[in-house]
């Protein structure tokens, strides 16, 4: 059950003009669900990815990548669940490369006008023959009110769809965002998410549209952890349609403001419904580390805190053992740290209550107040290292014997 | 349950001349518990000790260096659970250094020639009235051949207490080694481990004893982790005695290699002890990386993969899903890693397995011998990064409902 996250209904989430979605039940890994999932996009989108970190990066982001550099006239995406395409070797980017052929022929496009994505199980082959047959129903089912379905074939232990929306109007123009996400564990993004896919009818320049996505990414995927386990095939996608008849050259363009703002809340909704759905999630946690000489020590800070099993544990239990909280902090490594500066918060429902400083418990605190916080399902950890002016917040949730069982149980 | 570990007997703890030890039950958390241990040292011994690298260490830890900074003539070694002092602040120093003072005026010692420890809950004040009235017991109790009872009193959440003991000739003359140590989560030892404790009664000239000190931490606690959290209470202390008529002035004297190996082993064999009755533990996990270009990556893609929530709880499941380790290589931040260079075996009793290479799958793996070899309860990851000569071996568990259990249940 994820915290306090329902998936928008199919009629919350606006079309994008452009943009046409099919999903198909291809059995990849398991029958009866919806597990490929094609977007066709019109003629003239410009498209901006930015793609996990990690070196055994799987087959379809490498191929993705490729198709990028050779041009920017994608014309199209597809998604298999299932099984990940990672840890595949040559093998792994023939079955990428030969599916993005198949698209192609499909839709009568060029093969580099494919980008391919996979999420699953790493280390098995992709069976690309049950993902050619069932790329024939994907195009059948191509609409573009298709989000809502897509939304939720693109999952693999997700236990609700992700998906976000919003409509702004920019000079007497009606603008769309819309917006899908995957994932809930394997959730440490580093320059990207699990799978992540926004879409805008504004037309934006090319390198503008880079520059955004990077923001968005920076001010949301990237601040979310599960697990801390940096996916193979992490991967986030803005897709720029130009059909609203708004076009934004440069950042100082009218509107750009307004526009790029909605794309952060698009964005940071969709990075939130994962750890919102994080595996065993009971508990949503916000940690924001302020005080700091700079955003990377804060955000190092954030991230000791949220990937401490003890930490993580004790939110599960409701309990306020906060001196893991401390610890924590001490062992992320931020030279010259001095402790008696240190300054801990608790919070939930605009109730924040001191709980360490000067090095030790504050004269203040009461363990009856920490409890009642640690009850709630929404709640705020507040950290001031109290030496600069730096600050970074990271997104976690709790750690429950669901995320043992489910990842116990995974693949058997 | 530890995973192939049981407490040696009392009888198998050799005593160390010049060591006595003496254990109460002094209720500092809980009752009917032996929670207080004193160790009284002869004139003339001579001590080294290497403590957390955590900013937030506990108070013991911090008077444990000025005393140590003041001189080597430490005559007595004061142990308590249930509270850590650490978090607490100034009131913490306090209370450590009254301990200390207590413990001197029984033994008729200085008040810097005392070392404090304390570990277990963080942030909260030590009850020092209660450690008081338990400290004559403790001098009552002091003998020679109480190592056993010491063992078990300085648990915490250890299902077993953890002991090791060698006996060595050197020269025609019997050089003994005896240590014990605690801890089973907050285990994540950087500088030394939660609390270990050696003595020998071979005499060690102190540049020699603090360099012997630090690489058998290095060989043996710094290679361990169950949680990734650097406990702020971590303590490794080396105690010679010299009463066995052996002396050590260099690393070039007769015996000294034999000896050192016979340190090494003993605290190999505590540290090792520490993961079998790991938090939760069901599996014993060894994980050798090889051919890195220096130790720090080799040991940096060990505990990329000793950390991962994700491997951990595949290494409980008995589940093969190997993929897990190498999102978790792949993801160890190594600079410029060739996957196609990286090789991943499996063992367990004598019998390894190729998993993968050249970036996938190995040809000749096959599904049900790391299936078979994942049902063990001793099993060992080696990877070879194929691009130099280092290597660095690190020691872990699996993550299991008991991890959970226990850490949501540990305080309450």
């Amino acid at each position: 059950m994820p915290v306090n996250y329902r998936t928008p209904s199919a009629l919350d989430l606006y079309p994008v003009d452009g943009v046409r979605l099919g999903v198909a039940e291809a059995g990849i890994r398991k029958a009866d669900r919806r597990d490929l999932t094609l977007l066709s996009l019109a003629a003239g989108c410009r498209v901006a990815g930015v793609f996990t970190a990690n070196r055994f990066c799987a087959a379809p982001v490498q191929v993705c990548r490729r198709h990028l550099e050779l041009g920017n006239d994608v014309r199209a995406l597809v998604i298999n669940t299932g099984v990940a395409n990672a840890g595949t070797g040559e093998h792994g980017w023939q079955a990428a490369v030969e599916t993005c052929a198949a698209v192609s022929q499909l839709l009568g496009i060029d093969d580099r006008q494919v980008l391919p994505f996979s999420t699953g199980v790493i280390l098995e082959p992709l069976p690309v023959d049950r993902l050619f047959a069932g790329l024939p129903r994907c195009v059948a089912d191509l609409r573009a009110d298709n989000w809502h379905a897509a939304a939720h074939a693109i999952m693999t232990t997700d236990t609700v769809a992700k998906a976000a929306s919003r409509r702004i109007e920019i000079d007497g123009r009606w603008v769309t965002i819309t917006g899908i996400s995957k994932g809930a564990g394997m959730i440490r993004p580093n320059m990207a998410t699990m799978l992540g896919f926004v879409a805008t009818d504004a037309g934006v320049a090319t390198p503008l549209l880079q520059e955004l996505l990077v923001q968005a990414a920076d001010a949301s995927f990237n601040c979310i952890t599960v697990d801390g386990d940096t996916s193979t095939n992490d991967s986030f996608i803005l897709i720029a349609t130009g059909q609203a008849g708004v076009e934004f050259a440069d950042s100082a363009a009218p509107g750009y403001q307004e526009f790029s703002q909605a794309v952060f809340a698009v964005a940071m909704e969709l990075a939130q419904a994962i750890i919102r759905d994080g595996e065993g999630a009971s508990k949503f946690i916000t940690i924001a580390v302020e005080g700091g000489r700079d955003h990377q020590e804060c955000k190092c800070v954030g991230y000791a805190i949220a990937h401490s099993p003890l930490v993580k544990t004790a939110f599960f239990a409701s309990d306020p053992n906060l001196g893991r909280i401390l610890a924590a902090i001490g062992y992320a490594r931020i030279d010259a740290l001095d402790v008696d500066r240190v300054s801990v918060w608790l919070s939930s429902a605009g109730t924040e209550i001191l709980v360490a400083e000067g090095g030790g418990r504050a004269a203040s605190y009461r363990e009856e107040d920490g409890a009642a916080i640690m009850q709630q399902a929404e709640i705020g950890v507040r950290v001031s290292l109290g030496r600069g002016q730096a600050r970074a917040t990271v997104y976690t949730c709790d750690l429950s014997y669901d995320y043992v069982k489910i990842n116990a149980d995974y693949r058997s």
